[in-house]
Parts: structure tokens; C-alpha cells; sequence
């Protein structure tokens, strides 16, 4: 019989707790699976006396994460800890260069030092394992690496943050304000006190960069994501969306471009009728699109102790079946240094909305504006009058170059009758 | 440098000459994902002479397929012959006797012969790898097993079978009769000219049995699917579907009930905003529920020589990595003898259509068959008036037994005024 995997955890939050509880309840389940039985030999937290309704009094305890990294009783550690920096990234490197397999739930780490590490741990011969580290329990990263690895990826996009799809299909659903709906999310525990990596986009960036260095076949490079928040959604652009048939997500999107992958996150409008408009509150679905398969979305739960250990035991899994993979798909040294496409170079379709005075001649004065950048209109609404006050006019505008809209965006302002800065929300047709 | 893996392909209609183009065109890629070179070595199929686009020059020909088993030169064979018994059944029990890996897309072979083969690949220590036997391109089959490996699964269900998605979203969007509809996706190639294999459900219950013994645990279990098709689905059942806030797919469900598990294969009711009711035309979808992870969803195209080449080659991606996993998840040995629960177990809300005679005292007695079995109506409706002639009734029950309602329908079905046999359809609120 195969002598037990040893695993040793790092952070004993939600999901640590939940990756203890996964463990306990199905040991047989899983070592009749994967035909060795998983321990776990030692953790590390901060506080020693909370109940997380496990049995730990037979395994070790550290105060220091990194000195878990070299418990000759380890052979797995789960890192829990999260950071780019400090901890995590010491427990990591440390437990890679002693030989110890990782499994990581850790976003932002990879995203910043993934190339480094996947390199170190293919040198060492141990898995960096990171399925839990994008959308949470839907296995997208064994989806994208080994169940579609016959194919050429075009695209893979996706809705990678729970708080932002919940905030949105909020606003949708009670045609509240941003503000309100966040406040609210924070008192139930969806959006953190500082909801800023989640609500500015960096969050969902940090897993883009993994998901498209996974699907693509090239290093991680978090610097050239393109990244927009939803702070400026407003009420208005999303009851606007709702009367063009179209739904406001937050997407993360990686397409091959002019020979390059453009790699952004932002707010786009998709039409009600796609698949992933229908994925809301706090769901997560990546779409992607091979050369064979065309098309395959996955959609589950992006965040939460149980879907997230869910991931984490599945690595563990494959790590006591012996099923070590490069981490981005194919061996480091091989990763393809694709071009960057600049979202510059997007085309596509764009929402607009500007709010002007009410007065003759200022939507000649929008049209021109836009016909001197050659953007064609494709609807516009203006609906009421209020005669030298201000009013919101929405157009959306048939497929032009980012570069156009951008140029025409910047004439539209210094328009004097128009008083807010305009908004722009991209238009994906998928 | 490791040799290349070999591959011999039995079967060059449209997924085997997927097959080779997929290998043709990324045959770089791919040994830069798994680390080896895949060549094809020998092939069988009828035709020598059809053009399949591929250069096959320098490739074995077998006039009898199962002399390829035993080609010293093929390291796996690729059976895409199909049928579960005779040549194919040959073919892939020979290969793993001859310690050859086997790659299949075959759902009838597996549905009815999986628990010998997967015996007999492990006994060999060879694979024996069906993710193109189950939902085309869709990575279900190693998303169930690897993906979501750390949950005990409570249910699994799915759009399994492309052909009477198609017929019934058409028949939705167009409010066309079935037989007019099938008739138009023969003639476009969506529909086989003997259908009878798609439409009465037998496709989608051999793979529903795959399904449920990966999903499950279990050894496959065919005869205990209930089946039903969707000859019997007119375009009234389908309006009235849309009035009441549902649309009719064709389901495989697994679910655990009793200790057991029921498998079952018929049209049901889905709410209209569930996210399964928008998997349109020939799509597939599958969802999964584990006990930590909750609802994961898989979409993708369930057939054509893409999605599936893409699934085949998936596998052989796997062997070409050395991962080699029990073919239902556990050692064969260790597949779990469960009970099969009787759909008769069923307990869920039911929609009804009589025709009946228009005439007084008609309704009084359809409800009092329902009372006596203590069934209770959700929803009832009956529009128009025409003494004495047919009219439709339709209601839908409250969750009910399906023995009960069974009861009921006889009851129903022997009262004078009701004209044809009354047609149920059953709900499933997901």
C-alpha cells in the first residue's frame, strides 16, 4: 500500500477551514480515487483557539508559514495566505526549492511571479498546482490545459469576480446606485471593507493573466492587462442597457489580435441573449473558444469555502495520482512570448452616454463630432426635453476602431454642452 | 527524446477525419503540450480512395479492423466504428488484450460493455479513455472525475443529445408539428435517416449510464435508465410550455434518492430562466452538483468532427502524459454496487394535457381522479369554448408521487369524456 500524502496548510481562513472539512469528510471517497490517502501533518494560522470544527490536536502546528515549507513530514503545501508578496511568496518559493509540491489558491502571486515560480517548480520536479486560484470551484484551468488541449484557443473570456457580478445584477435587479449596492454587499460579507482590488478590476485581472497565459500558451504578464473598474456604472447606463437588450458585465477578455493577445478587463454590455448574460450574482462562467470545439462555457461558483476547496482537494488529487502538468500548459522555457495586442487596436461596437445641455444644435454638434472620426452611429436615444438643463443622450455605434472612439470621446468633452465626462461601455457580441 | 506515440484509427467518417486533420494541423503544438510526438500509423476504414483531406501515403491501411489491434507499430487505437457489439467490440477488446491503449467515442459499446472493458484496461494497465462518448467536445467526463473529484456528486443532468435539442428548439421558434421538423433536420444532416436511436432517447440514455457510473461511482447500469423520446411532444405541449413559464429538453438525470440512485431519460419542464432552458439548437450541456462545490455547468457542442476530434485527441494528450485513470473514476473492483431506485420513487410536479369532450361536469370529474390520489393542482387552464367537441386541458400538479400520478392518469384515461391518451411531462425545477 502507498504510504499516505502528507499535506501541510497555510492559512486556516474560509477555505482553509473548508479545505479541512473536504479532507475529513470523504477520506475514503478520495484515496478510493486517487489511491493514496491524504493526511494532513501540519498548519499554520494566526490564532491556535478558533474552532474550525475539525480535529486538530494530532497535527503540528507553526507560528512561522515558511518553516512549514520544510517539515521533512510535508510533501504537499496548501497555500492559503494570499499576497503577492511576503509570506505567501516566501512559503512558496521555500517549499519549491525543499522539493514540496504546492497547491495555491493564490491569485495575485501568480499573476505576479507565476513565470519565476513554474519555472522553479518544474526544475525541482514538484507540481505548482492553481486551479483554485480562478473561479473559484469551476475546473477551468484542467479544462482549458487538459480538456481542450487540442485546440488552438482564439479567445477566453469570462466573468472572473463574484463581488462586481453580484453588485451588478443588484443595480439591475432594484435599479439602485452603485454606492448603495456596494455598502450593502459589505454588510453581507460579498465585498471586503477595502472592495477596491475587487471592484477596480484587479482581481478579475489577476486571473485573466492566468487564464490567458493557460490558454495561449505564453508567460503570465499581469502589466499588460488593460484594466477598468465598474465604480462609474451607473443606474442610468444599466437601464439604458437593459432598453438596447443588452446586459453590464465586468469581463475579463483574452483574444488573439493582429498576430498579438490583447488581454483586458472591464465593463462591457453583452447581448441578453448570450449565454453568460444570464450568469449573475455571485456565479463565475469562462467562455472558451478553441479551433476545433469551437465554444464551451463553464459556469459555477467563483468564490466561497466550498468551491474553492473543492479546487484545492482536486490538485491535491492529482498530485497523488502523479499527474504533475506544467503549470501554464506547456514546459516554461516553451512558454511563446506572444506580442501584446494594445487594446488600441480592439474594433468593435461602443456605448456612449453623455449628459448635455438641452439646447438646439448640441446633437449636431455630437454627430459631427463623431462623423469627423468616421464612428457610424448605430441607435440613439434622447428621450423627454428640459430645455437648458441637462439630459442624458445614449448612442452606441457600429464597429469602429478603439483608437476613433477614443479620438472622438476627447472632441466630445471639450464640447461646452457637454457637462460630465461621457461614458464609454464596450460593446462584446458574443 | 521520448519515441513518438503511435495511433491507429478505426473508422474514417467525420470524426476520424477530425481526427486527422486535428493531429495534422497542431501536431507542434501538441507534442509541445505532452511532451511526445503523436503519429498516425495505421488506419481502417471502407473507402481507401475517399479524399479526407489528409496525406495518408505513408500510413498503414487495415481492410479488418481488428487486425489493427494487433499492429506491433500501434501503441493506441482510436475506435470510432461504433455499435456496441461486433466489429467495434472486437476491435477495442483486442487492442487492450494486446496491451494497446484504447481511445473511444463509442456511448453504445460503453453503455452496455463498460464494466468488462474498464476490468479488463486495468487488468492490462492500459487506458481506455470516453470523453468523446459523452457530450462531444464538452470536457465533462474529466471534469466530473478529476475536476470535481472532491465531492460526493448529488445529481447530475444534462442536455445530452444534439439532435432532439435541435427538433425542439426549432419546433419552439417555428411552432411546427415534430414529424414536419425531424423531416427538415434529416434533410440537413442533423438528424440520422433511422432517428429512432436520437429520438426515442436511446443515445441520450447510453450516455446518461456513463454518466452516472463516473458521476456516481457505480458500475454502469443501462437497463435501469428509464427512457422515454420526444415522438409524443406536439406543438401544443410546447405552447403551452411557453405560457407557463418553461421550455421542454430532452433531460438525462441522475440523482441520488433513497440510497440509491434513479436514472431517468425524458422531455421535461424547465423553468424558463434555469440556465439549462437557454442551451439552444445543437448544443449540449451538463451540470453537475457536488456536496462542496454546488452546481458546476459544462456547454459546449455535443457532436461534429470537431468538437469531437477535439475530445479524442484530449485523450490522447492524457496517455502521451502517462495519465492513465480508472475509466469510472475508481478501480473497477471498487465501483460501488448501488440500488437502483425506480422512477416510480420520483416526487416532483408533473404537467398534464387531456383532450376532452367540451361538455358540463367533464372538469368536476378530471379533478376528482386527481383528489383521489391526492394529487393537487398548481395551475389549470382550459380556453375556448366548444360544446361537444374536443378541447385541450392542461394543468400542472403540485410535487406529487410519480405513483401517484401514474394512478391518476389511468383513472383519467378511462373516463369516457377524455378523447386521446393524456400526455404528461414532467417538471424539473433546477
Amino acid at each position: 500500500m502507498k504510504t499516505p500524502l502528507r499535506i501541510g496548510i497555510a492559512g486556516l481562513g474560509t477555505v482553509g477551514a473548508g479545505v479541512l472539512k473536504v479532507l475529513e469528510t470523504h477520506a475514503d471517497l478520495l484515496e478510493m480515487r486517487s489511491g493514496q490517502r491524504i493526511v494532513v501533518t501540519a498548519v499554520s494560522a494566526r490564532s491556535r483557539s478558533r474552532d474550525r470544527g475539525v480535529d486538530l490536536s494530532t497535527v503540528r502546528w507553526y507560528e512561522d508559514a515558511v518553516a512549514l515549507a520544510s517539515d521533512p513530514d510535508v510533501d504537499v503545501v496548501v497555500e492559503l495566505i494570499g499576497g503577492s508578496e511576503g509570506i505567501a511568496r516566501d512559503l512558496v518559493v521555500t517549499a519549491l526549492e525543499n522539493g514540496k509540491h504546492v497547491v495555491t489558491a493564490n491569485k495575485a502571486l501568480l499573476a505576479h511571479h507565476g513565470n519565476e515560480l513554474a519555472a522553479l517548480a518544474e526544475r525541482r520536479g514538484v507540481a505548482l498546482a492553481l486551479e483554485a486560484a480562478v473561479a473559484g470551484g469551476i475546473p477551468v484551468i484542467k479544462g482549458l490545459r487538459e480538456g481542450l488541449a487540442a485546440n488552438a484557443i482564439k479567445e477566453v473570456h469570462g466573468i472572473l469576480n463574484g463581488t462586481c457580478n453580484y453588485i451588478l445584477t443588484e443595480m439591475r435587479e432594484t435599479g439602485r446606485e452603485f454606492g448603495d449596492v456596494l455598502a450593502e454587499a459589505q454588510k453581507l460579507g460579498y465585498a471586503e471593507s477595502d472592495p477596491s482590488f475587487d471592484i477596480d478590476g484587479v482581481d478579475a485581472a489577476h486571473k485573466l493573466a492566468i487564464l490567458t497565459s493557460v490558454a495561449f500558451g505564453c508567460p503570465v504578464d499581469f502589466a499588460a492587462v488593460h484594466i477598468e473598474g465598474i465604480r462609474h456604472i451607473s443606474a442610468l447606463d444599466i437601464e439604458y442597457a437593459k432598453e438596447l437588450g443588452y446586459r453590464i458585465k465586468l469581463l475579463g477578455i483574452a483574444r488573439r489580435n493582429n498576430g498579438g493577445v490583447e488581454q483586458r478587463v472591464h465593463p462591457a454590455m453583452v447581448p441578453i441573449d448570450s449565454p453568460i448574460a444570464a450568469v449573475d450574482g455571485v456565479f463565475n462562467a469562462v467562455v472558451a473558444d478553441g479551433d476545433f470545439v469551437e465554444k464551451v462555457t463553464f459556469v459555477g461558483r467563483g468564490a466561497g469555502a466550498g468551491p474553492t476547496a473543492s479546487a484545492v482537494v482536486a490538485d491535491l488529487l492529482d498530485v497523488a495520482r502523479g499527474r504533475i502538468a506544467p503549470v501554464f500548459g506547456v514546459p516554461s522555457g516553451r512558454l511563446a512570448r506572444i506580442h501584446t495586442a494594445s487594446p488600441e487596436e480592439r474594433r468593435g461596437a461602443y456605448y456612449l452616454r453623455l449628459m448635455v445641455v438641452d439646447r438646439p444644435g448640441v446633437i449636431a454638434d455630437v454627430a459631427a463630432a463623431l462623423r469627423d472620426e468616421n464612428v457610424s452611429m448605430e441607435a440613439f436615444l434622447q428621450r423627454g426635453r428640459a430645455p437648458g438643463e441637462a439630459v442624458p443622450v445614449v448612442l452606441t455605434t457600429h464597429d469602429t476602431d478603439e483608437a476613433s472612439i477614443q479620438r472622438a470621446l476627447t472632441s466630445l468633452e471639450s464640447l461646452e454642452a457637454v457637462l460630465e465626462q461621457p461614458r464609454l461601455i464596450r460593446i462584446e457580441q458574443f
